[in-house]
């Protein structure tokens, strides 16, 4: 096993050839290799500009579905894309753990090459550090990443109205459910994968439809689940969010874990998932674009309280209130 | 002593709260506050673009002349301004460890206020993350930053060319030796601080001056220090250097240190620090925005063998060659 060494991070000889070797050879794109300390971008479009940025803490690194490598670029393209941006210029910078195994590393460089090459993606800056044993957990990934907005899109979870319809672009829970299963808490064997996926070039495919006016806000529900990104929603749009429990997708395997193990599905974190909220009409839409697991699972309403509100309307017509995530999730799942 | 809790990284309310209390009060500049994932700028400049990322581990957390908060807004801000850019958009990413005293996390954030402030930086948007006890060290932080390069300027370390000279913006190594002095590895007490500050004003000044166009090479000494940032620019413009050893700048108490330690200048990291090259009616200009410790240090020469060459020039006249950092530094300076 070959490992990662102190001097790796020293700013020397060592450091330089184990950036060029190990990282830079496999995401060359004749800016990243230059290597100088700001990179510069010719000819930027001359719209809107959004940044992003998320540090990425997930343990185990690898689990079924995915790694922390495509998380990173998942992630990043995923929230870039909640404006309406695709990634002009991503940064990608490491924490590693002295005596990380250089084999894994290499593994998950790889999977951000492929994943970064799905997306459609360029990395044009990076950092590298390494802390000593014991002060950190493997490796810790931090990405930046801007992008310009297409004129005339404007997304954002503050633009729900009264009427207009909630969509989820697919199953829900997937992902906490595989890294739970990555740290063997599941005490049964269960057929289950992070639904981890980079969604930007879907979201391309909205705005550039002939109803991207009618798409208000592209959220993605991560750590605290739909609940908490319905919650986000309504409170930045001062709306109430009724979903209808019947219309949930959710894997049976997902539901199974949930109901054996006490957990509600709708606060579990997920990487590949979309909350859309919109006119009626892009309904059709987001399921030719997303699949037919994509899903209307309620509607927004006037506000009627002074809080907001999200609540599930039962099978049975009953509303119960469904409250932000409030107490602790699995951490370290993204 | 209040303490960083799990559920402040969890996705859930008592993060939300966590992170408007303690971090976006006291920066919010009218786009950080929305919390949306992807930060949205209006009317960015339609030049080339540059982007810069770093992350810090700077061990321990304070130390004489600052802090982890400064250095990583005076370290985006030089490394952006490098390219002749200023901030545009700055993101800000915290990896906690759980149970870090949040009086310390408040100097530290109060201190990336002050130090943004000062170098008037927009932060935009950012991430917070906390790990388990003893899978980090107090607190990680991941930066990254775009700006524009004003029309004309070409700033790379790919630009020296023979005749050129090289200047050094102040004395080196103060800020190795008061991480030194942090940690107690130096066994007399000594008057020392670090340097960390940012310069992108200054280099602002000197891309908005007349001689702007004579200014080939702006880049910082961090890790590695001067050796191995010199090295760099006569590895990428194919040229060698020479350097006058009476014309370095360097402390009396830096040096005391050095020799007793034997520790050579050349490779004590920097954080308030430029290396600038260019033609020879640079150096008025630069003593005058840097102020009157900027020393001319040496000068481009044609490459003479088939590997970049860096050299000092003893003050007997002999020539010692300088290679770039071999090995371990001093971990965790930045």
């Amino acid at each position: 096993m070959r490992k990662v060494d102190l001097n790796y991070g020293s700013g020397g000889r060592q450091m330089h050839e184990f950036i060029k070797k190990s990282i830079v050879s496999k995401l060359a794109n004749g800016v990243l290799e230059r290597l100088d300390d700001a990179a510069i971008l010719e000819n930027p479009k001359t719209s809107r500009m959004a940044m992003t940025s998320d540090s990425f803490v997930v343990s185990p690194l690898f689990f079924d579905g995915g790694d922390i490598g495509k998380i990173c670029i998942a992630g990043t393209a995923n929230d870039l894309a909640t404006s309406g941006a695709q990634v002009h210029a991503m940064s990608l910078s490491f924490i590693i753990e002295e005596g990380m195994d250089l084999d894994e590393l290499d593994r998950i460089i790889d999977s951000i090459a492929s994943s970064a090459k799905e997306a459609n993606i360029k990395i044009v800056t990076g950092d590298t550090k390494v802390v000593e044993k014991g002060k950190g957990d493997g490796l810790f990934i931090n990405t930046a990443a801007v992008g310009f907005i297409p004129e005339g899109i404007n997304l954002s979870t503050y633009n729900a109205k009264e009427g207009d319809i909630v969509m989820v672009t697919g199953p829900i829970g997937n992902h906490e459910v595989a890294m739970m299963k990555a740290r063997k808490m599941i005490p049964f064997d269960v057929e289950i994968k992070s639904d981890v996926a980079p969604l930007n070039l879907k979201v391309k495919a909205l705005v550039e439809s002939n109803f991207a006016q009618d798409i208000k806000v592209v959220k993605d529900p991560t750590r605290g689940g739909l609940a908490s990104a319905l919650h986000e929603i309504a409170e930045h749009s001062k709306i109430d969010i009724i979903i209808q429990e019947d219309s949930l997708p959710v894997d049976q395997e997902v539901k199974a874990v949930c109901e054996l193990a006490g957990l509600d599905p709708l606060y579990l974190a997920n990487e590949g998932k979309y909350v859309i909220v919109g006119s009626e009409c892009i309904a059709t839409l987001v399921k030719e674009v997303f699949g037919t697991s994509a899903s209307v699972i309620g509607k927004v309403q006037a506000r009627k309280g002074g809080l907001p509100s999200v609540a599930i309307e039962t099978r049975f017509g009953a509303l119960r209130r469904v409250g932000p995530l409030e107490t602790v999730q699995l951490p370290r799942i993204c």
